[in-house]
């Protein structure tokens, strides 16, 4: 499936899954479609159901026609024409089945070199695990297909009107998709040290020159000296150590209650989380439809909306849109730095 | 020390200790001196030492002198006058020494009948440990004093622009000052559901005639149907039936990280945190200068500013004062509350 290359000054080609389609994934993508900043930002085509993406572009009255897309036909995406690879086979196909495919194609698209990042819509947990797919998350099934073991899921607050952070505020997670018991022995001085240095990468492509990166305490009043936990001083102030010694810009680890204000006060560019909900209460409450997950530490680029699959709210045509346009705008910045920087390499 | 017992009718008789004189403690209570809404809903005394509030109050360039109170005198209170009962032998003692002797009097006397309720201005833990007092916080330290062993720690805040909560919000907190590590051993269905209780009956000491309460996850996405921990089956349900069996209006457990927004946008009056950085990243982050701290089941009335001591900013006469006039307005109204339903009880 060769797909006319761009030169290297031309838009990121992103692919956008549609989740599950008994989610509110196809028409969020829909909805996009009508949006001129998006396409001023990005060739976006669509990896799902024709059927599908036909019937979302119809609930959303969006002027476009969905054009099942093969090998160069990808290159004809425009707001007038939705091109649209479909998985093969996912006709009658399981939800579950339906959405893991199209992240399965959208991957392997990046990875050949035909597509610049992925954009995912939401899926949904229990019907990818119904159709046989055990997988806490799209970060840990993203992470296998592309097999790497250092990574981490990033909820990434672009600039706005919650923040006063300059490149937006990133939450690197040391553990996610886990029982909170078990976080104790997930963490360690190495896994906290790797997502220091993913989180200065990370706001790097967002455009911090020098990333100031805050590492979260596990215990309240950060352990208290001791008094109400050890991590702080057996964990996280050896890996803050090694971490500031390898030349990043970290402080911690830091009370979290308090430095979730300071972060969006615009101390920090970015957190070290120590677990899913310590990250998550605090983007969720400061932008729950402008928060963008990023998977940090693969191979190619890959966001997502912060969202769920919503299936109450699902195909009434009225599902908010901001989270999916964030996603497209971190995409695609983070997509035209990994060209330029792979057009510097070979340059 | 008798005191002249005012009417019914009158204004509630609040306590406010000056927390630890090295931090912002006395320069906040001198601060709200200055405030005629807070004349107008209550009779304020301060507890601590004479010579540190009169440095205070000329700090803040407050008109009003500071008179030593004994007995009587402390039903002088005004705009004009500061009167204020120093704990004995205070002079010279450790800052410790004097925080927790402040805290000791004050409660005191709502016991014995000579005020309404206590308002607490920051404590060091540091110096309370250097004084010989082994207290994780307040909370412990009165729960200790008034002999009670059901008890919690509520963030409240106040109607306002932050929330969309006619009542205010309230997070009740299940375990606190501990190890997140010890919160799995803390945590219990008779716990949980005493939470419930305590969470319902301060909602309705703040108006609402039944208040709505929602339980939070212990794990994230409430435990993914058991793949992310069993607590949410094992405990959190069982509690919440429980309770709803009782008669609360109660519902739970929720994934916390949408909880908390839904909670704000005015879904419910108060919410079940598992542990301190749960409930406190939410309310810190929703109203870091507006929240208070209620202590709950105590057989007195007693409130806190919800910030710390800040020793880097104390004794400039900049530190805020939102705070510690949210915090007596919550103390007014639930002394005003619990005063009625004495004189009903009595009538």
């Amino acid at each position: 499936m060769p797909i006319t290359k761009p030169s290297d000054d031309a838009l990121p080609r992103l692919a956008l899954t549609l989740g599950d389609p008994s989610g509110v994934g196809p028409e969020v993508v829909a909805g996009v479609w009508a949006n001129p900043q998006v396409h001023a930002i990005c060739r976006p085509v669509v990896v799902g159901g024709v059927e599908v993406m036909t019937r979302a572009i119809q609930l959303r009255k969006v002027q476009a026609c969905v054009a099942p897309a093969a090998g160069e036909e990808l290159a004809r995406s425009s707001p007038d024409v939705v091109p649209c690879l479909e998985p093969p086979a996912i006709g009658g196909a399981l939800p579950g089945e339906a959405a893991y495919r199209a992240i399965d194609l959208a991957t392997r698209l990046v990875i050949e070199g035909d597509a610049d990042g992925v954009v995912t819509a939401p899926i949904s947990k229990a019907n990818l695990q119904a159709a046989g797919y055990h997988y806490p998350g799209h970060t840990e099934l993203l992470a296998e297909k592309c097999g790497v073991s250092d990574f981490a899921m990033m909820l990434y607050l672009p600039p706005g009107p919650t923040t006063r952070c300059p490149h937006g505020l990133g939450v690197v997670h040391t553990t996610l998709h886990t029982a909170l018991r078990s976080v104790f022995d997930l963490l360690s001085v190495d896994a906290i040290a790797a997502k220091c240095r993913l989180a200065d990468n990370a706001m790097r492509a967002f455009g911090a020159a020098r990333p100031r990166v805050a590492v979260a305490a596990l215990n309240p009043h950060a352990g208290e000296e001791g008094l109400f936990g050890e991590e702080e001083q057996t964990l996280i102030r050896p890996a803050v150590e090694r971490a500031a010694a390898e030349g990043l810009d970290v402080v911690g680890p830091l009370p979290v209650d308090t430095l979730m204000g300071r972060a969006a006060g615009g101390e920090f560019d970015a957190v070290v989380a120590m677990y899913h909900d310590q990250g998550h209460i605090a983007l969720k409450l400061l932008g729950m439809h402008a928060a963008v997950n990023v998977t940090l530490g693969l191979p190619i680029v890959r966001t997502s909306v912060a969202h769920g699959t919503a299936p109450d709210l699902a195909w009434q045509g009225v599902a908010e849109t901001d989270g999916m346009v964030a996603a497209i705008e971190a995409a695609a910045r983070l997509a035209a730095r990994q060209k330029n920087r792979t057009a510097r390499r070979s340059g």
